[in-house]
């Protein structure tokens, strides 16, 4: 996971076999079969043609348990996003067999920046130089609009940098989304009228592929400042396509549900750090919401390791996005946070905040002078 | 996988899990932990509001290999859409350790139906009894738009029903989308004109959440007849948007691409037989392609079984669609194929007809041969 951006015409793709696995039959196979279509195709007298869109192995190499393998496409047989970027690397192919997709190295301008990345965000923000502090609105179901209203007064008098919806809460009749923001408009106005800096709400955007477009453009127009997206859910299309639209133009959160299904099983799918990490970057996401390790999700060190620098690590100009360990994130494990990846981190948590013994704003509180001690 | 409809006020979730994995405390997890967002909290006062939208573990069964377990969530805690439904099913579980999302009963009219279906795509096409054969063009990549006018020429004396893009070909520089269907057009007008009965061509759309959606549409003003669309690449919620389209309204063929990255895995991740299956017609596709046990993908004759019957059983009034066995399919497994399935097939064929040692022509009509033997 130290791509340096690859050559401008090629994406190198890297794969992980297990142990008994053919990895160079298997290399050639990907070569071929993702670009051309057949591995045993003729078509005669296309061969030029041909030439200018098929995949190349790169590398095949033993590792301890298994092989990994190396494999250069054409950028030209893609769109420079990341939809025709996946089809490519593994849509068939994925259906071949054990394999991994562990690494992808793009050409610098490849897929759709972040409008605000860290940088950004932190200029929006007037957050120069701690990590942000996000809550979650909990329950995750069974509050009205005006309860989210409620829930919010109840933090107005912090320093809490972002509020979001949770994952699950959808445009439901108990509570619509354009009736969730509407109600909270007022607090989140008074909120920066107050401290005289931004307050974002990112408002859960959900729907068929064009509500879900039209939703976050009325939210928008109502004046909403933040979108929260399942992004494995709706697509990384759908997440480029908000980061890329001028009349949208807010920082947009990516949530992890439905990551585990691509990324969990160790043979299969696809790694952490691509879905969550570089495929999120590279899909204009500005924080990534992800599992930490001292967290109620069962998450390895190594992968949430993986996830950050792929976030944050150097890649070429595109910007730095905020990682944001979520899912039972307290108090007590943000030093450790801190002290491992510094203070660009968005530290974002639900029960610990509204189902806190001393109430919310003690919580917060406790939140930040956590984040003040592990600094 | 034989799921009557559920009552109209709860989805089923069926989850498996490995041995050693405490199911019973899992499912409890999952019916709190998906509902309402921890399965600790207290939010005292909210009890009535939270007791609606909670879910509840209906069963848990061991197996001869680990256990089973059935959970019931409220069917008003989603949006009736394929989108908000995975989120709250399998969501932020995915990323919590061994479990696999194995069936699922929806309530009658949950989710977006298919316009066609098998009797509407019959009627489209004039097909009463025998499997559709469709065809591929191939090479995948480096054809220019007139070369697929020239590859689909090859065959318009045939009577093959449908063609379709590669599912890599996205919109290229060599052959831009649009361009690719106004080639074909008159082509496609010659073969309906001389026969007097329909011939399709699914053109792959791609791009962009947004780009997608206006290049769907702007296709289907130019007269284009049907869409192919990756859908675990574009997301669920895109085919039903398609589906749902009034100024779309033509057939929708499904691509498996990415789909090993969700079902490959033994432990992990969700069953083809609603990956490929279930989830695909209840999101409104017509065509459903999918490996078959005898082409050039490993795909067991359990899991293609599966496929199949979640396309066309008895699932209350919803539309049985067409599966599509696909990758690797000659003329001399169509007989196999008909022989377990019955003539409710699409038979997909790329390089056996367009890479066939006797040309095209020739190639489309062994396959119709063989779906006689086969009849």
């Amino acid at each position: 996971m130290t791509p340096p951006a690859s050559p401008d015409s090629q994406v190198i793709a890297t794969y992980r076999f297990p142990p008994g696995i053919d990895a160079a039959r298997q290399a050639e196979i990907i070569a071929i079969g993702q670009t051309l279509g057949s591995a045993d195709a003729r078509f005669d007298g296309r061969e030029q043609a041909l030439a200018a869109c098929r995949g190349e192995v790169l590398e095949v190499r033993a590792t301890g348990d298994g092989a990994l393998a190396l494999v250069t496409f054409p950028t030209a047989n893609t769109e420079r996003d990341i939809g025709t970027l996946l089809t490519m690397v593994f849509g068939k192919y994925s259906l071949a067999g054990p394999a991994r997709l562990v690494d992808l190295r793009l050409p610098a301008d490849f897929g759709t920046r972040p409008r605000f990345g860290i940088a950004g965000l932190r200029a929006r923000l007037g957050v120069i130089d701690r990590p942000l502090l996000m809550a979650i609105f909990k329950p995750a179901l069974g509050l009205t609009a005006a309860d989210h209203a409620t829930l919010l007064r109840s933090v107005a008098d912090t320093e809490l940098d972002l509020i979001k919806d949770d994952e699950i809460l959808g445009n439901l009749a108990r509570a619509p989304t354009l009736e969730r923001f509407r109600a909270c408009r007022p607090v989140i106005e008074a909120i920066r009228d107050r401290r005289g800096r931004d307050f974002l709400y990112a408002v859960n955007v959900t729907g068929r592929a064009d509500t879900l477009l039209a939703s976050a453009r009325a939210l928008i127009a109502e004046g909403a400042n933040a979108l929260l997206l399942n992004v494995l859910v709706y697509g990384y299309p759908m997440l480029e396509a908000l980061a890329a639209d001028p009349a949208i133009g807010v920082p947009i959160i990516a949530h992890p549900a439905l990551a585990g299904a691509l990324a969990l099983a160790p043979d299969h799918g696809i790694d952490y750090g691509l879905v969550l990490g570089r495929l999120m970057r590279r899909a204009g996401a500005d924080i990534v919401l992800h599992p930490a390790r001292f967290g109620s999700l069962p998450f390895l060190a190594a992968d949430e390791a993986r996830v950050i620098a792929a976030l944050t690590d150097r890649d070429g100009a595109w910007p730095a996005v905020f990682p944001g360990p979520s899912a039972g994130i307290k108090p007590a494990i943000v030093p450790a946070l801190l002290a491992d990846y510094g203070p660009d981190l968005v530290i974002n948590a639900g029960s610990a905040i509204f189902d806190a013994a001393g109430g919310p704003k003690a919580a917060v509180e406790s939140f930040r002078a956590a984040m003040e001690t592990g600094a």
